[in-house]
C-alpha cells in the first residue's frame, strides 16, 4: 500500500484553489481523496462537484461543515436543522458518508454551557435517523476549549462521545482532530472508546504552531512545523481500530498567501515525513 | 462584612499605575488586597515595596509568578530552580504565603507534554520543603489548554492536582483561575477535590471575552463583559470551603491604554455587580 493511500486533503488546505484545480492537483500528486466543504461545492453545484471528483476517481473522505445547533430561539433551532437536513443531503450527493459536525458557540448573552450541549443533543436526536436514512454518519468534532465560547461548545473528545453514544454509532460518531485534542491527556483514552464502540468517524490532522494569529481560529500549523507528535496520534487511533482516511485540514493565511499546488506538495511531502 | 473585604486586584490588571499610585488607589477605594508580580515590584525594591504595601494596611494576597520548569538542559533546570527560591524570597518578604507557579511550556523542538509534567513535579519536590521553610505555599496554576505548547504544561485543574497531591498541601496545592477552567465541566468536581485537601491556595477572577487577541495572552475580559458566569465558580470554590480572598487579574491591552484608577473603580463595581 502506497504512503498516500489513506492520504485526503481537506479543501480548505488550499482554498485558494478552485475546485476543478484541486481535482487536476490531487491526480497529479496521486492524492487519493479530498474532504470537502459545504461554501465552494455550493458555489460549484453540488451535482457538478459530485461528478467532478467521481470523473477523477477522487474519494470524497468527508463533507464540512454541519452543526451549529445552540440557538435557543425556535426559529433558530429549525432553520439550523433544515441547514443540517440539506448538508445530510450534498453529502449524500457528493458520495461521502461522512457529515462533520461542529456544535456550535453560545447564543449571544448566554453563560450556559451544559444547556448549549443539551440542545446539541436535542438535534442529534433528529438528524441522526435522518443521516442514517441517507446513508450519512455524523460526527461530532470537539474543537480547542480556545473556541467554547463562539463556535464550539464541545471541547473533548470525552464530551463529543458522552453526546454521539447516546445514538447507534451508524448515526454519530466523532471526528478526531489532532489540532484540537492534543494537549488532552483523557484524548488517549478517549481514542480507545471511540475505537472501541465504532465511533471514529473521520481523523484530521493539523499541528499546533505559536504565537495564535488574532482571532485564533487560522493558526492551524503545516504538518511538522508544531508541537503535535502526529505519528503518535496516527498511531493511537489505529491502535483503536481506524484504518480510515486520515484527512489533513489546515486553515492558515500564510499557507493560503502562496500557489496552491505547491502547498499541497509540501503538504504531502510533509505527512509522508511526519505521519506515515 | 464588606462586599470588597475578601476582594484583591492583582497588579497587572492597571499595570498602567506604579506601584504607590495602586496603593494610593486601593486606599481611596477600600481595596484591602493586593495580588503583587515580581518585576514591577524587583524594578520599585522588594523591601521597599513590601513597606509601601505594609504601611498602606494593604494585605499581599499572592506574588506572581514563579514557575518555568520544564527546561531540559541541567543548566536552564538550576537557573530556574535558583529564580524560584528568590521568587519564595521574595513572596516572604512581601508578606504573603501564596506563590503562584506557572509550569513553562515545551522546551523548543519537544513535543513531549508528558516528560515536561514530570519535569515540574520534580521541581516541585525541590522547591516545596524550601517554600514551607519559608511560610510559603506553591499555587500551581493550570492555563487554558491554548498555552500548552508555549507557556503551561498543565492545562486543567486535574493536571495540578495531579502534581499538587505528590506533595503536602501545606507546600504545594492550586490556583482557580475563572479564565483557564471555565469551559472545563470537569472543573466543579476538580474544585471540591482542590477544597477537600486544603489545596485552593488562591482563587482568581476573570472573563471569557472574544475575539482572542494576537498571541491571546492579553485578552481577559473584565468581569461582566464575557462568557464566565462567575457568581457560580465563586460559588463553588466557597462551597469546597475557600473563604480566602478573591483576586481579579486581567491581561487587557484595551484596559491598559485608559486611566488606571478608573479601570480600578471600574473592576470594584463590576466585581460586586457580577462576583458578589
Amino acid at each position: 500500500m502506497s504512503d498516500l493511500a489513506r492520504f485526503s486533503v481537506n479543501q480548505m488546505t488550499v482554498k485558494q484553489l478552485p475546485l476543478p484545480d484541486l481535482v487536476a492537483a490531487c491526480r497529479d500528486l496521486g492524492v487519493p481523496g479530498v474532504g470537502l466543504w459545504r461554501e465552494p461545492v455550493q458555489e460549484y453545484g453540488v451535482e457538478a462537484a459530485a461528478k467532478l471528483v467521481r470523473d477523477a476517481g477522487l474519494t470524497v473522505t468527508t463533507l464540512c461543515r454541519g452543526g451549529f445547533l445552540t440557538a435557543t430561539d425556535p426559529a433558530g433551532r429549525a432553520r439550523a436543522l433544515d441547514d443540517n437536513r440539506r448538508a445530510v443531503g450534498e453529502a449524500a450527493t457528493l458520495g461521502t458518508d461522512v457529515l462533520v459536525l461542529v456544535s456550535g458557540g453560545l447564543p449571544a448573552g448566554s453563560r450556559d454551557l451544559p444547556g448549549a450541549r443539551e440542545r446539541v443533543a436535542d438535534a442529534l436526536a433528529e438528524l441522526g435517523p435522518y443521516a442514517e436514512a441517507h446513508g450519512v454518519k455524523l460526527a461530532v468534532e470537539p474543537l480547542h476549549p480556545m473556541f467554547a465560547a463562539d463556535r464550539c461548545v464541545v471541547s473533548t473528545l470525552a464530551q463529543a462521545l458522552d453526546l454521539a453514544e447516546r445514538f447507534p454509532a451508524r448515526q454519530v460518531g466523532v471526528t478526531v482532530d489532532t489540532y484540537h485534542v492534543w494537549w488532552d491527556e483523557d484524548a488517549p483514552a478517549q481514542i480507545a472508546r471511540a475505537g472501541a464502540g465504532g465511533r471514529i468517524h473521520t481523523f484530521q490532522l493539523a499541528d499546533w504552531v505559536t504565537p495564535l494569529p488574532a482571532g485564533v481560529l487560522n493558526g492551524r500549523g503545516q504538518l511538522g512545523d508544531g508541537s503535535v507528535d502526529l505519528r503518535r496520534w496516527r498511531e493511537l487511533v489505529e491502535a483503536a481500530g481506524y484504518t480510515g482516511p486520515i484527512e489533513v485540514e489546515l486553515f492558515n493565511d500564510a499557507l493560503w498567501a502562496r500557489d496552491g499546488r505547491e502547498v499541497l506538495a509540501e503538504t504531502v511531502e510533509r505527512f509522508t515525513r511526519h505521519a506515515v
